[in-house]
């Protein structure tokens, strides 16, 4: 056995054993130490380097690392294996988490007006914004030596009596609560119910004089960003916000990584600790906390998430869901309580999942499709989620149809070389100029936050500004000579978009011709889907109506832009409308509207489902495709190349 | 701070730190060291005596420790005070207890019998012995790309066409196996349901091929000693049994010692946590073993104790059970289930709890009722239950009525100086020669085991032969002479069972007249009882026909000795049935059958209660009743003293 210590830029170090030619990322992953790995730890993705700051360890090089690199210590973690005790530096995702906390859902204006749209969009599509939850007083008699009436039977007959209700349940938490409580108020109290049909369940006892707010908390689980809303069951008001990185990253960026993962001996439980422990339990303290609220005051929840999420936070298999023919435990259950899964909320709150369609259209896509208003309008529609995995619908108040293709991790920043998340130091916009070929961009952080990478919408920028300036032609290849742009030995050409001294970082900020493909197949992927479902149906763009993109990663995406790329069809821009975390605020409406909970199931319920990869056509448009903007130029009559 | 060393005769150490002053009892209860003490550590039961072997430690000298003792180094833990390091030798409890497992309910054949004719005796009543609980096969459509429906789906779809189910529901547990299970088992699987009226609730899923048994237990929780049965609940069989002390005993011997205990902060879940925790949970554990059976797959549970212990067990508040008005939390549940307490079974398995009657008559009674089958008969019945606390139920088909009285601890043998529980080294029974005064005695335990200590039905057979023999006079005063009769310095009058030499003991057992007195009470406690009870209807003993007689206590009891001290009426003996355990066979009939289930509770709902201490006559037939047999002895015609 040999001594393994990770070190942070905290100071932190974790120091455990592991034996000879173990990996170094699953020995990380044992220790519970989080290694960025989007790729899973096929070393496709490049991202889980660490630096080797003593001891020994087997580690080839791989074309993610410089020979500069290699000689200051960097190594891969997943080809690493352990030949000695070593001592690695760990850079830290857990403050990339922090600061991409910053942006957070509802935290700008724009997000907090489209968030009210949406709520006054249901409202005025005739969906009462009211749920079955309520707060009501109970005053019983006093007992006596004439009247000794149990508690919980002296609750249950005054509140029969009090209301008609033919039966009225409670839970053992509340009859714990009885006697003390009772005692204290006098036999007035206050009851937290939740009426179904004409029978009223009890959640909660206090005594009369204490104030009593009806805690819900709406969660969107992303596979790589988790947001969460706070509310007042019986206002709707937000009372507090977070966000955090989903702590199961570093079991893989999309999800048939982590499925993988999660088929690992005591992997379904150490994916369920990530985002349950790791990730939404700290969100709810820190709402909690924030806003001087009791977590065990929050009575209901809903979850949207895409069903491999959904899956994973529950701790059901993930296999069926991968392989064929890709079958999931649940589309629907309400065998769910927080108790279940050591959720830090009243352990007998229920938990709504907002319902998945399929294996890989999920609840996060049937809660925004809720929100989008698709459903209640005769025109047609087509709703985008760019997420990992990119999920469309398209349909009307008459029909839905739904299809799933993975993006990959592009669109968050993974698969390209200085690819990051919508964090600090991501320039997330970016024009560049015909004539000098230099760069103008927005970095994301304080002001004079040098750039560290690209997000994934100062990609689309990028990408589109270098094939409209003639530096790249339609296949993404450099054609331009210019100080900024680079050939390497193989002849693979790159542009800079900021050296070394202009970074924040030790080296160049660029973008290589592996990036710019990835993008592309990225894109590709979308377009493809948008094309597919359509012929299916023998629609043509022309008739789409609206499109409603939605999805962390749109926040700062430029649609002019995106459709020059060949991402988005070529169709009039202000037909386009960002609705922002769709699935999050469905997931609101699902939680604080009863009536929005039932309208969705019924949604789910009548949405058919593509399978692209079914569809023979599907290859060769995902291949004509990956051109910018496509082979076929003339569906893109407005990007003529300048 | 002190350093504490609590030393056991198994060799163990515990060790922790005290500060000046604390009391040792509360020093080792809050290290969880187990001290008898049945008065709750108030100096008056002599019990919780330990040895000082280093250190040092205030403790007065008590009436409970002789001067050689004192000097040995025996100490009273509840007045000893914290002054220095100390080490004390503790006498073990625990291994008291698993001696008194060897007497475990239905280990004899005795009581086998009992428990058969028990059984018996309910289904000739016309209660059928079945319940909603069944395993079914289910066979399902094996998903392809053209049925994809998701497993749940498919499982209560497939559930609701055979059986015609209007509502199937599963819980979260078996959710979570679905995937393994089914892909296991080919889409065949057994389900474990239960059927409440038409709906069906799934409690666990499980492979074709694997044997499937429902298990169920059930449990009598008694203020001292602890019973169960693990049974398969298809087919009734007894498949495990166990008895164990219940761990609540070092708070407290009797309700009110533990319902104070329970009050202090944390005491409540410190109560529960001991007999949860420390007693039924190694129950289990040890039944499943030696039967091979798996605690998850105990679905059902049915407990069955006095009221105090039933809340103490679900962590109710106790103290309004024991202060004016004297209102428990329930009387009757259905909010309990395993996982809301911490019981070793399967997490969903619902716990049905024998309801009370009322704060001082609980679920042991109504069970025992219910097997007594009182109200099965149009003659007039007495149903005694002897444990810490006296209960009565005198009735018959058309009414029934209960009290409850403080027998204290003196029928376990607390409260007397020779007293012992019903374990090794007990006399259990006895004669005295009429001439000789010399006594003959049956020792529990193996061939040539010498006698200890005295247990309940010992002193019975003492009492009623020193008073035969005319060595003790009505008021339980010595007034003959004799080797075996000695009179201490203060003119106190004792009996000597054993001398020393003969004794398995370092000390004389013998029988002194405070003893004497402190059964005295006991039994006129429940003599006084039965006479205030048929008063307040009227009633004389001539009328009633049956006694039964249960509790652990009872098993060595000789019911014409009984008699002749003036415990129980003196009716015909062949009118006295010793019923054993009949809380436990309650239980047990609750469990299996859900007809007795709903029967007990409709006995419950229709039994009175009559408070004795609120019956003026009760103090003065109390008083009546302290004499042997009686003051009244014509209420004894036939026990002339010889």
């Amino acid at each position: 056995m040999f001594k393994v210590t990770f070190k942070f830029e905290s100071g932190e170090d974790v120091t455990t054993f592991a034996q000879e030619g173990e990996n170094l990322l699953e020995v990380a992953r044992k220790t519970n130490v989080a290694i960025d790995a989007p790729c899973g730890g096929n070393a496709s993705c490049g991202k889980c380097k660490v630096k080797l700051v003593g001891g020994e360890i087997h580690s080839p090089k791989t074309r993610h690392i410089s020979e500069a690199e290699y000689a200051e210590g960097w190594r891969l973690a997943c080809v690493s294996k352990i030949t000695g005790d070593v001592a690695v530096e760990v850079p830290d995702i857990a403050s990339a988490y922090r600061s991409r906390m910053k942006v957070a859902d509802l935290s700008s204006k724009a997000e907090i007006e489209i968030f009210e749209k949406a709520k006054n969009d249901i409202e005025a599509a005739g969906i009462a914004l009211e749920n079955s939850m309520d707060v009501i007083t109970v005053k019983m008699d006093v007992p006596s030596l004439d009247d000794t009436m149990p508690d919980n039977e002296r609750l249950l007959r005054t509140i029969k009596k009090m209301t008609g209700a033919p039966k009225v349940r409670m839970t053992y938490q509340v009859l714990r609560k009885l006697a003390p409580v009772f005692r204290k108020s006098n036999f007035e109290v206050q009851c937290v119910i939740c009426r179904t049909g004409q029978d009223i369940f009890i959640y909660d006892v206090y005594a009369k004089d204490e104030k009593v707010v009806i805690g819900g908390l709406a969660v969107d689980i992303g596979t790589t960003t988790v947001s969460a809303l706070l509310i007042n069951m019986q206002t709707g008001e937000v009372i507090g916000k977070a966000s955090a990185g989903n702590g199961q990253i570093r079991y893989g960026a999309d999800v048939i990584n982590r499925i993988i993962e999660s088929m690992k001996p005591g992997g379904s439980d150490r994916l369920q600790k990530a985002v349950i422990e790791e990730t939404i339990n700290p969100m709810i303290e820190q709402m909690c906390r924030a806003s001087g609220f009791k977590p065990e005051h929050i009575y209901r929840m809903c979850v949207a998430g895409n069903t491999t999420m959904n899956h994973l936070l529950t701790g059901m298999e993930g296999d069926p869901i991968r392989m064929e023919p890709y079958i999931p435990t649940f589309y629907k259950t309400n065998s769910l309580f927080a108790s279940d899964i050591g959720l830090n909320v009243n352990r007998d709150a229920h938990i709504i999942v907002a319902p998945n369609i399929g294996s890989y259209v999920g609840g996060d896509i049937t809660a925004g499709v809720l929100v989008s208003m698709l459903w209640n309008r005769p025109e047609f529609s087509l709703f985008i989620d760019l997420g990992t995995n990119g999920e469309l619908v398209f349909g009307n108040s008459d029909f839905m149809m739904s299809c799933a293709c993975s993006a990959g991790p592009a669109f968050e920043g993974g698969d390209i070389s200085c690819g990051m998340r919508a964090t600090d130091g991501a320039i997330e916009a970016c024009t560049i100029d015909q004539e000098t070929m230099e760069p103008s961009y927005h970095v994301i952080g304080d002001e004079g936050q040098k750039p560290v990478g690209l997000c994934g919408s100062g990609i689309i920028d990028v990408i589109a500004e270098l094939f409209r300036t003639g530096i790249i032609n339609p296949k993404g290849k450099f054609i331009r000579e210019g100080k900024r742009i680079r050939h390497d030995k193989y002849g693979m050409g790159s542009y800079v978009l900021a050296f070394e001294e202009e970074a924040g970082t030790e080296k160049d900020v660029e973008i290589n011709e592996v990036d710019i493909d990835n993008f592309i197949r990225a894109k590709g992927a979308i377009f493809s889907a948008v094309r597919t479902m359509l012929a299916s149906l023998d629609f043509d763009v022309e008739m789409i109506d609206d499109v409603y993109v939605a999805g962390g990663i749109g926040s700062g995406i430029n649609m002019e832009n995106a459709v020059r790329i060949g991402m988005f069809p070529d169709i009039p821009r202000e037909k386009f409308h960002y609705i922002g975390n769709s699935s999050l605020s469905g997931a609101y409406a699902m939680l604080y509207s009863g009536e929005a909970e039932r309208k969705c199931y019924s949604l789910a319920a009548n949405m058919t489902y593509l399978e692209l990869s079914a569809v023979p056509t599907y290859m060769d448009e995902f291949v004509a495709c990956c051109f910018i903007p496509h082979t076929d130029t003339s569906l893109f009559p407005s990007c003529v190349q300048e």
